[in-house]
């Protein structure tokens, strides 16, 4: 039945490259992708796949249920595209300018796509069923994850798995991590207002130059004191602003920066202690203060049993050489919130082909990825889904 | 004698303002003040008085010589003006978009010359002589000053008076000031040069807010614990910037600030406790930096026995209704350098006008004077002088 | 032959006792225990056990070979005591004053030694080696493990179990870890050396009391800006003493404190960072300093394969009701000398009886455990061995 | 009249000195001085001298009242010693163990005695009354003077002098200034109180230390940019205790320090700075405190005209070869406390001999002066309050 299904992928690789091309050849922004909402719907609906269109706002969900009892596995592909510039020099460069699919999500769709082909052709013999889940806006917080759950994506779901090519790991390699694998990223904005005047008479004024200084120094101990050290956490502040003449105290001075955590408790203490040193910190001058703090996503905790099964069945997988774990990454995912909903794991499949020594990173108007690892992706979707459904088949028969 | 002077002064107190409305209709930016200059020198040739053009660039310095021994007194009046644009709504307003005598140095120079002219047609009578200097440039570093000096305008000279019309104080009061009465102001200019990168990676950069927020914070010891605590100094960061994304650490930060004292050995001590303190806290965190120190005018240093002089007649002179010793002002003043090379004293003449209750200050769009002050000017100038000859007449005579 | 142990240990089981209250009744401290490495010496010898004494100091190491071939397992107890005053009334309180086993090593040892009567006496069924190393010396750095591995103790080990009764844990618990599960635990020194004077006059010192807490100020990014978010460090100044009268500026300042890691590399990371630090704060001050960095044990590493051979076996040990992963402990052991010689794991045995609500914790005067834990302990320690005995015995049969 | 008594001091110097050396042999503790005004009181009552005693507690006031109407002159002394074990080799040294006239208070004592039986013989051609006023308790705040002010020392006095015999200055030299001439001298304990535990959970604590060093920190602030920079002040930690061991985190720290102010308002300001100050990094880090500030002397304040009479005369003094501006002193004067009841002013007599080249500064155990300046300290207060008396003298008659 695997190898039945490997084939069928195998076959169909070319039909794969064909629908990644074409969505790279026409991106859409986050929460504007309209039209590949409909070439998704529409695809599925030529097949008689049962879908679902405009889920959460332009979401799309295709379901195809095995004919043979079994848990309900969900599948993840993200099809938002950024607003890069596309500056390679292929047959499929985007047609549109200033938008490009700079992060592989237009290989996500394909695989998915295809492997949802796959799957609807052979129900009679499936053990379970599988939602396809095809999400808008992963790139542009608040992101449509959260929206597509709330409209019931997760129903009757037992489990999600999801993949991220992974253009800078080698093809035929998959990296997991049990619990926090991508961090909580969040936006803070810090206003000192004190009170300005002439560089001769700081004491007719507050500095507020100071008095940021004072805070930042004062910030460090989060950190370094006050956080578990066993968890991991970073507070940056990245933007200093008070643009005076020479001999000017500043009025007030700008400050944005970000936060970094894995853990919801350190990250809900962390929001609270920066207010509590910046409130004291302006109590000792007599200065009031402004403070933004703005929620990215939260973090990617993969569920342990999901990540020791991909673990597991991993060398198993055609294709796949190499399975690693991988350190946690700093970067956002809103893939965060179905492992809120339902178990399951989020795992990077690699996507540098042999040739290729330097590859531009994820973001960068020369990204590309290597078209092979859409396959290992498939099979490798494929692999842990049939592998949960089979530890699970005892205990759905049972219910 | 002295009341045949001031009677002529103020017979010519309509002169005076002709003159002052002329030259505030004509204001020309320091180092350009071609017009003005000449003005000047026509002025002093009309009247056949001795005068020297083109010293130390703009410069003119007429010489009065009295047909008795005496000591040779210089007088000086400065006659820039500013980059400002003129809002009053007055007859004399400035017919010069952008440049506006804001600043009273066309009062200055009012005052100087008729003086001169009273002076010159008594020189049968006085004590000794008189040097006028008209400066260019006062407010602009390096100033006239200097460069008049290197060009002789003090050869001969035994003692300097000078005096700011001072917009803020009535009418009828001196404010003089033993020793140190304006400020050295100096600028300074800070890059530390760390190394960027993402905001969720600090380890990999060397973060240039943190270690200029730690400059900062370690740049306050220098006047709270270095500073002999009788001396006065300041040091005030106006200016501080690194522009980034809220997650990005920066590359570099840059702080701009100034430096006031009172005290040359201070002022050497701030130029490089500052660079200690930049070098130490790069050294801590791996970083580089540039520093720059910009020195301006050196502190106006009132002497001793010539202030007394003033303190002493001041009360004498008719139309003075008080002086006041004031607190050394924070602002600069090139009339310092001539303070470095013959003793001398600088003070301010009050010129608010009774009915006025708030008058704008100096540099402002709207700066206006009381005019009845260039007369009050003029005879503190004269009184001060004479009482100055007097006192040196037997000393001369020995010579 | 696993259940042929397990009953012989639970009859011995008074015999542990009667071992493990001898043992408590006559403590000794590190590097002192004479008696206690007679006692240990002299059981063996009774047995006809080969047994070495005075290995690295006074270490006992008794080994005991099985008839048929497989891996050689070292398994370890430690045998010192506490210069604590046994505060418990119990008969078999300590009859040393000022010294007391206040931290289980005598459990660990009365274990191990009645263990190693039963291996001994199935010597003739044992797949492999046993290598029982009774330690000297745990609670004092150097400690006695490092010197006892100098000195052979490990020669021709292919593995080592080590466990630590855990009186906060309740009995029939296992508490285990992969990778860092206690810290790297060092010690440093500051003496920062300004020059003192008057209070009334810092402009004429180097004020030690200000350079040390910006030292600590400073100090604070080593772990919230330098060190990888992903590794725990932490760094923490005990001790700051600088005592002087109100009015008198501190000539030196001392700081003494302690730095965790789990990562050698983070490790000498800190010990650098901390001297950059100092020696920038020094400059930018124009003071001196010492700087002492003391290393005691280093993070105690598990081997990831031997830990999950034993979660993988943990429930199938009679007495052990749970098996749970443990956050890394702040601790420190020198059983991680071993772990940097041989694969192996080191764990916690739950040592609370179940009536116990508040135990006190390990190093109190009142401290005691559950003994009935030693014979959990004794099961867990055998079976974990011959579980690898076990799965290396293939890979031994082809040696 | 003044060469009268110029030379009736001459005739007494031997008495002078021997007075002198009887008080050096017989010191007494602040408040403790029972003996020595038992001493001076009956020095005056043999001499039939009008005194009171036990004024304001052990204070003595003794009154001459000339023949002639004219101002009323307080002259004060004080007659305290220290708690310094004597350690000169001369034959007045001190006869009471642990305890040293080592600021030259038996000096002053000697020389305002002697001056008073002078005055008392030719009290019959004095212009006006003296009140000789013998000072307990200088030494040991809150000091003798507000108490002997409280008494009535100061009721119908015109006018005060006092003076200071300076062995650092030599002998014939006289320092003064007008204004601010001794700080205030105030003393302040923090503790903050945090929350102390282990070395390597900083997250379960509030550390003490840390807290504390980001105090000290911030408090450079209020001198570097609070206080109004024209105005001196100082703030020194002295004393910092946090005392645990390596590996244990603070749980208190207490800082003692002094603060010197030479205005009022500054010193109020500075007070409620700290606090603020205080307040607001307890508030960064939820950690708690207490704060006390003790309040020493205040500024010892010369008036104006008092103190250029001083400088006018002081060249006719026999004896006084120079007469010297001197910076203000940081050290506290309860004669400050005079200066806020009536006008006057506080000076230094230079009281180093010749062939003294390093002497032994003022509160060390070999301290000594020069005797012959006692005499220039009697004839320059004689002098300034017979140009006070003359000055004055119109305004009395017309009383």
């Amino acid at each position: 039945m695997l190898d039945q299904i490997y084939t069928a992928l195998e076959e169909r690789y070319p039909k794969m490259v064909e629908i990644r091309r074409h969505l790279h050849m026409h991106p859409e922004l986050s929460f504007q992708e309209v039209q590949t909402a409909r070439y998704i719907a529409n695809f599925y609906k030529n097949l008689g796949v049962e879908v679902r269109t405009e889920v959460g706002g332009n979401g799309v969900v295709a379901t195809i249920k095995g004919s043979k009892p079994g848990p309900t596995v969900a599948l993840r592909a993200d099809f938002d595209a950024l607003p890069i510039d596309d500056e390679k020099d292929v047959p499929y460069k985007s047609k549109v300018p200033g938008v490009m699919h700079a992060c592989g999500h237009d290989g996500h769709t394909a695989t998915l796509l295809v492997l949802g082909e796959v799957l609807h052709e052979l129900k009679n013999e499936l053990n379970g069923n599988f939602v396809l889940i095809h999400q808008h806006a992963e790139e542009y917080a608040p992101g449509g994850a959260a929206s597509m759950i709330k409209d019931g994506c997760l129903d009757g779901v037992d489990v999600i798995f999801g993949t991220h090519l992974w253009a800078t790991e080698p093809t035929g390699s998959i990296q997991y991590r049990t619990g926090p694998v991508m961090a909580a990223a969040d936006r803070f904005e810090v206003t000192i207002k004190g009170s300005g005047g002439h560089g001769a008479q700081p004491h007719k004024t507050k500095d507020s130059v100071v008095i940021a200084s004072q805070f930042i120094m004062n910030l460090q101990q989060i950190v370094s004191r006050r956080v578990n050290p066993i968890d991991s956490a970073v507070i940056s502040v990245g933007n200093f602003e008070a643009k005076n003449a020479f001999n000017v105290i500043a009025d007030s001075a700008k400050l944005i920066g970000t936060v970094r955590t894995f853990n919801e408790n350190v990250r809900d203490q962390i929001e609270n202690e920066i207010e509590k040193v910046l409130k004291g910190t302006c109590i000792t001058a007599d200065a009031e203060y402004e403070y933004l703090y703005d929620r990215g996503y939260p973090a990617v905790v993969n569920h342990k049993d999901e990540t020791e099964l991909l673990v597991k069945i991993a060398k198993e997988i055609p294709g796949v050489t190499s399975i690693e774990e991988t350190e946690p990454q700093m970067g956002g995912e809103d893939f965060a919130y179905y492992l809120q909903h339902v178990k399951g794991t989020f795992f990077f499949t690699g996507a540098k082909a042999d040739h290729v020594t330097k590859p531009y990173p994820h973001h960068h108007p020369r990204f590309d990825f290597d078209e092979n690892a859409m396959l290992v992706a498939a099979k490798a979707l494929t692999r842990v889904a049939f592998a949960y459904q089979q530890e699970h088949a005892a205990l759905e028969s049972v219910k």
